[in-house]
């Protein structure tokens, strides 16, 4: 992999990789805490503290480790006393003989203002930093894959829960125990973890609450209800997300309920039947939002809550729960290789929300849907 | 609370806040994806979008949430045809009058630039963005407290399964099968999910593993090494973090790792013993490496590894594992009211790696410890 430098004697990036994806994709290094990172023509070069210096060597997918406390030091001879992070920084560039650096747009200004007021020239990339990190090769698909599947089990331990529940006073009761929207997440949590998975913030949330998209839900579960279930675990060893939702209605469904359940589930088609290499993002979104409006499901506010649709209708998803590209407002052009969510929504407080979501790998011609669970509403 | 704005009209910050700590001890608003909140003389701000409002509303501790719909659309009348985020940002505070706008040191840098174009004036805040985050109040203390109770329950499940073990060819089994770092990870995992929090990066380091202070450890466990277990879960209601090592040894250790683990002890010992408001942090880890020094124990780079105490001696913890102040090379004084780490480790190849970590509540006359469990090596 190359990268573009645009004049620039290097791209330069600070930051804890485990809270950095680009930093991560670029050294394929996973730490807790800050480093500086620098990519020239030549090469890819870490400068490391001493805590963590042996695993950056053994583990960094670079081809340089410097030691921090090694530039510190001639920070200090430089007449520095107690030299900062940003003291060695400085030392670092001048020693590299690096003047123009190429950063990212969420470079920190702090940083930045000290480096120019050093004489360094900082120049921000376009976005994204690196486009390729979009397209995933066949480990980053196998990656995505082995998620979807924890999250699938999930998803699994989630509904057949709700199907083994029985009803009391319209209430889920499993095993002799309400059972809420806290104590489900818990469980798809545990299935996820002896998937090597890590949950968090996954949504179960039932009638009104999930006319929210990020009420996580909580208290009792209840019978002839919708109840919105999305899960995105990140795998703990590669580092990559799953993303799927599924509704479902524990007893009987009304009949507009049942309607808008069946209106998502078509649009969630609509959407997959126009995911290809060279498909604009929002052209996929608008012809869902026709789609809804065909229907006679408006979007708004009413009575003070936005009801219809009103998020997007898909994202990217690697590293990061959401990534380029996007399927909503932007601009955004699908090509092979992207992986995208197509996850569609209709949210009317009193009647319920409803998002299908399913997890795709886009192809020349078409898409290979990473999601196998069948889609039912009633259980 | 007040904020200090230095002549600013108001701090600004851009931003998820269930990765920006300051964000959310500002807003109490937890979002996954990014918002804006402005922080004037007079009031709390944020610019929520259709998404998010309806939540923004209801749980932000903030004044107003102003919809970002209504300035996008203001930003197309200003002639955007697709007004980005930053458009929208220069239009609200344009709206809203704000010209001098003071940010945190990790502000995005392309955000900065963008608005720096555009004539508004951007000053960087002083490290810490917050002083008084440090500083935890009752209830904050409370959260800490029930973080630490579970990542207790934790630690002996990790501690009691190694004691549990038995032991072939100098390998532990449990149940039959045999116990690695990643299984017992799991389990401890496990309880702390079942305690409310998620535990991410636990180590579980046996032998050499250990004496490498970010190797989460893999593979076997084995007999008569030192076995170092270091559990930092975050509490999923709350937010807030527990952090706890101990460091044990399946059996007989040698003379050499008692004295190592003696010695640990100590300085631990020594550490708390000073910890109080005022203490100066750098004093208290210059003390330790002294204890160490004076035991034996040198620090250095050694057949290319780091070897000794080559890492702070505690740290803030709260809203983030690792914040301010720092007991290390920084001059940070200590306040009541402060959590920190006591944490002083030795580590050498060959040995093994030993470290004892206490989190405590500082008070005007010494500390609160809020850890209970004992410290044994051998089990």
């Amino acid at each position: 992999m190359a990268h573009q430098l645009d004049g620039a004697d290097a791209l330069l990036m600070v930051g804890a990789s485990d809270r950095n994806a680009d930093l991560f994709y670029a050294t394929r290094f996973s730490a807790p805490d800050p480093f500086v990172f620098l990519w020239t023509a030549g090469e890819k070069i870490i400068l490391a503290n001493s805590l963590e210096i042996d695993r950056a060597r053994d583990q960094a997918r670079v081809d340089r480790v410097l030691p921090y406390a090694q530039y510190e030091k001639r920070a200090k001879h430089s007449g520095k006393q107690l030299p900062s992070a940003r003291d060695v920084l400085v030392e670092l560039l001048r020693d590299l003989g690096l003047q123009k650096l190429q950063v990212a747009a969420e470079f920190p200004l702090g940083t930045a203002d000290f480096l120019r007021r050093e004489g360094l020239e900082l120049t921000v990339a376009e976005d994204p930093l690196f486009p390729q990190r979009r397209i995933k090769d066949g480990d980053e698909i196998a990656a995505v894959r082995r998620a979807m599947q924890a999250t699938e089990a999930g998803m699994e331990t989630a509904i057949e829960s709700i199907r083994a529940a029985d009803v009391r006073d319209n209430t889920l009761f499993l095993d002799g125990e309400v059972l809420t929207s806290e104590r489900l997440r818990r469980m798809v949590h545990r299935t996820l973890m002896d998937c090597g998975c890590i949950g968090q913030g996954t949504i179960i949330a039932g009638g009104d609450q999930g006319c929210d998209p990020h009420q996580v839900g909580f208290g009792p579960l209840r019978a002839n209800e919708t109840v919105v279930i999305d899960i995105f675990p990140r795998d703990e060893t590669s580092g990559y997300f799953g993303d799927l939702t599924r509704t479902v209605c524990k007893g009987a469904a009304s009949e507009e309920m049942h309607r808008l359940y069946q209106t998502v589930l078509e649009a969630q088609q609509l959407g997959l039947s126009q995911i290809r290499a060279g498909a604009a993002g929002h052209a996929i979104h608008k012809s869902i939002q026709q789609l809804f409006v065909d229907a006679g499901y408006e979007t708004g506010e009413k009575d003070g809550f936005m009801q219809g649709f009103f998020h997007g209708t898909g994202h990217g998803l690697g590293l990061e729960i959401h990534e380029g590209p996007s399927i909503g407002k932007r601009k955004d052009t699908l090509e092979s290789g992207h992986i995208v969510t197509m996850e569609p929504g209709l949210y009317y407080r009193g009647m319920g929300g409803v998002r299908i979501e399913d997890t795709v790998v886009v192809r020349d011609d078409g898409y290979e849907n990473l999601t196998t669970l069948p889609k039912v509403l009633e259980v």
